[in-house]
């Protein structure tokens, strides 16, 4: 850590700074420049808040110099980690990209074993579904619950998908887990503490997506909270930030945030066409634009009858235009193998 | 809700529009205009999103214009609603600002019962202090739990002072009710359906953050769950929200929140200056100019030593300067009644 | 436009905005809903602000249906624009994307002439490069000036390429529009009515980049704004906006407003990698997934040695990256065609 | 400035780190790590970019201890300055804030005359009023130009008032400084480098408004550019920013940036309800808690009959208002000189 002194601070507010880090048991280097103070703290930082010193009269500023996540950078674990989902799915590294389809809210029998038997055709690996939902206003549709479950693993067992879906409430954990090949974090759920711990304490793999508003920093510590829990199998999924033009798409498709994540981690990470754009037609583009950014997979929203879904119509590609894409990405994919990242 | 259509749309496409408002038992209204129709959909809108008719083809803008919370508005309710908490204080309406003081986490008996003392000497009604603490990173300190809430509950008894402390987890709610006169919901919690839910069903006073980053509409809609589940007790905070530049502030304070709140709600808002700024030195001219926006209540972080806070320390007042801040209040106070907004 | 009346607006508000609308020339259709009075007007709408209703008593909101941009939408021309620069390379439509490449500012001579053979022998059509640079403090090198427009035409000489440079001040523009064969609008300048006012009077082509936090509709009017003039010749560029994380990225890249704008309107677009990321290594994956939403050219900052460049060093790719980066759009361009947008 | 190295950099991409600093003429302390190197660069590091360093193999991230700007700093200016306006007006240090008033647009000559009685009546000390309008879209109302300059000039003589007004090219700025009296810098041109470079070269006093989303520092910055070029009288205008939720207010009014402003800078700063809020009825409770924030002065949009004005007649506060703001102001100012910030 450094601690910048104030031009104006006197001998003894620095020496309160120097006795702050070794009463921490830290070793410092001081720079005494000609327009300020500049002091080092040496040793175990990460357990220490910047704010230990910035309440120090005569601190101007504090930076941190080591990240504050571990288990999840490349420091600490330098080839590509792959996630393997019900045995036989593998995420991540060299592996081809991985697509989840699927509706937003399970709804009936039908068009659940409708949907898997069109993504299995299309080359999906795993179905996506919501069996509880969270709705911003109190009075929408919030799933089937444990109905909804139920009809994820009748379609599993129909077609050998693997089944992916959200689970949103610590006390419903063990009835997702007995379902669910993989558990889902939603985005106003990354910092519900609570849950990620209770996460962590499971084997299950993680779809982790970013909240609205985190910082990859924010993001990356979420991973680190499960990681720290014991549990290892985390995919990342962005899916769109909150920014100050919200007209024509529902929200900010951050794509650089792939190729950033793949630089700083491990762990492999996914993209949400769906949620990050909230148009069926902005779907395709963005959906092949996150596969040349080096995305490990995607996971999509389609309907048989995207009019008549419970939820998130106005996302949802139809069965013609899952196709088409589904056929567009098999052929990029071929390609990217000559394309990787500089 | 009125439905924009494209310029080019088929009759059979506005058909199709207006077949789907009918079969959802509400009346259109068509206007063909020169350059596109504009369908009027009449009824019980607030039961049905916007999704509903942007997937018909054709269809290019729907806009809402029943707003989506009910409750919560004032057009449900024109007087403000004053909230009681413990019996006795009385936040909104016209009733003089409450000054919730404390420290961001519950430490040590001493420092509570002192930081107590001094709260109520300088005029705070209320106690907070944190006995669960939501931490960004999984190594943090992550509050005393049950044994927090007991000194809270000490600190109570030795001065007579309101005790709000924060929820994060509904696992935890009978516990916390146990102790607290005022449950705070915490901004990463703001959207914790699954939390919203179960303190809707309570009756105690609820104090509730805004998001990081949450709209207007979405902090309402928060509030429209808890008052649907039955509990009216609600209280707003401002706390800051999350933008572009977070170098010398760490949130930006919304103080216009304060007022549009006032003009669509009929609930009580208050403002939360440590968390808004993150300094301790905006705290007093924050706490002030919310005051003269017309906040009904300051939620303050105090500590007899911010240097050894066990967390927030920055964003926390010592006792001299919080005394220096209740007086001067006291005093605007005393010239508010005349100046009462347009 | 619609204008959304108070449920409790009176018959005299109500008549008042009637008034309004007929004294402008339009006609209006008036619907009395159960809860609430909405009246469209209709005619030439697009003359009027909202503000003309919105100060009315008795108004909650007034809605504009018809978009307030029309040179530039697609509503007003069905086809694709194609831009022709220095007559002969087509940016726009089905033309294969345009690559742009040189350094952030022109500096000697022997680099200009070595970075645009190499730029030509990577397959760009057109050179960039500074000769006015704007620069947030008072004291970084501010450009060539006209020294630099000189060394820009010398390497067209040499090579043949078109040359693309900015225009910051519309004193400038004579000298600048001598030298270039297209005009660029750095985003800072987005919204300089007097500058985009005098471009508009001129018919060179013009690179209109979209301003650091500059909303669709905005960057859509900046370009009408030129077309009002009589300047047709506009290509949009994506350049990043400003949101709440930088720590990464310089900016976010909104790769959405690729498909977005091609939707809207006729006009072209490109993106440039290496202001919306800030970083080198981020260049290559977002420049083929930019190309993989659409865009009909990249605008990428090369050198011989960014170590020394006089700007945006990070940035900048050295010519083994640029050349690899190359290779690899060339064999992904040859399978788009048969990846087109939904 | 400080040079964080990766773990894994190699003694050789140290030693180019330390030569590239001595090569530029300042001196180094290298700090060697457990995990990471980390070099200090001691000397004129403001005349760097930190980009010298951030190209260079092995640098993991480079951090500037000094401040970017100097002549606006504190550091080098301990007390307030203090601006004058027409040889009378103070603006800045212990002075009572200023009250700025008029219309957005000058319109008619009866409007101007009245308007500025209206506003010297209610203790305004200047007129406001735009003779040049920038416009979002290129078919508004663009202002009078000269013709509004003399309108200014005529009330100013009329009513003794001093004239605050906008210019947006600097070819107009020899036109404008013939008749203000202070020269507006609007939102959309505080990055105008060749603007704020003339301005420098004049001698008026300046009110440079804050850009809808510039940093703190990117607005110090600004002033900074005008103070270079030999200008010191420039009054910093917070006018709300940019942010993901508009629906309620047109920008968001950062409050707390008038304290921050007074921390880093010795230069007077004022507040723009109108264009902050963009709501008439929510000027009044900002108005009055910018001034409790510390705010020298408040420009507020005046006119009286909104509903006819030639534009911002939403934001536009009419006479009974204005005096009713007026007297509330008078009253707070007086227990002011007892609240001073802490």
């Amino acid at each position: 850590m450094i601690i910048i002194m104030e031009p104006e601070a006197t001998d003894q507010q620095i020496q309160n700074v120097i006795d702050t880090i070794h009463s921490n048991g830290m070793r410092t280097v001081v720079n005494k420049g000609i327009v300020q103070t500049v002091i080092a703290a040496i040793g175990d930082t990460h357990k220490f808040s910047t704010d230990l010193f910035e309440i120090i009269d005569g601190v101007r500023k504090v930076e941190r110099i080591q990240v504050p996540y571990k288990l999840v950078s490349r420091d600490s674990h330098e080839d590509d980690t792959v996630v393997t989902v019900a045995g036989k799915i593998k995420i991540g590294g060299d592996n081809p990209p991985v697509i989840m389809a699927g509706p937003c809210s399970v709804d009936t029998e039908e068009n659940m074993i409708s949907i898997a038997r069109i993504a299995k055709e299309c080359g999906a690996k795993m179905l996506r579904g919501g069996a509880f939902k969270p709705r911003t206003g109190p009075r929408g549709f919030e799933g089937l619950g444990k109905k909804g479950l139920e009809l994820l693993a009748q379609a599993r067992k129909e077609t050998g998908l693997a089944v992916v879906t959200e689970v949103m409430d610590a006390r419903d954990l063990d009835l997702v887990c007995e379902y669910a090949d993989m558990l889902q974090v939603g985005a106003r759920n990354m910092q519900n503490f609570s849950l990620l711990n209770e996460i962590g304490l499971t084997d299950k793999p993680v779809l982790l997506k970013r909240g609205l508003s985190a910082t990859i920093d924010e993001w990356l510590l979420a991973a680190e909270r499960i990681m720290d829990k014991g549990n290892y199998n985390i995919v990342f999924c962005e899916r769109g930030i909150r920014t100050f033009d919200n007209k024509y798409t529902r929200n900010t498709s951050d794509i650089a945030a792939i190729p950033v994540i793949q630089r700083i981690s491990h762990l492999p990470i996914v993209f949400d066409p769906s949620h990050a754009t909230g148009k069926w037609n902005l779907v395709s583009p963005l959906s092949k634009a996150a596969i040349l950014a080096g995305a490990h997979g995607l996971i999509i929203e389609i309907h048989p009858d995207p009019e008549k879904a419970l939820s998130d119509g106005p996302q949802t590609l139809n069965y013609k235009n899952f196709k088409k894409l589904s056929e567009e990405i098999e052929r990029l994919i071929s390609v990217i193998s000559s394309t990787s990242p500089v």
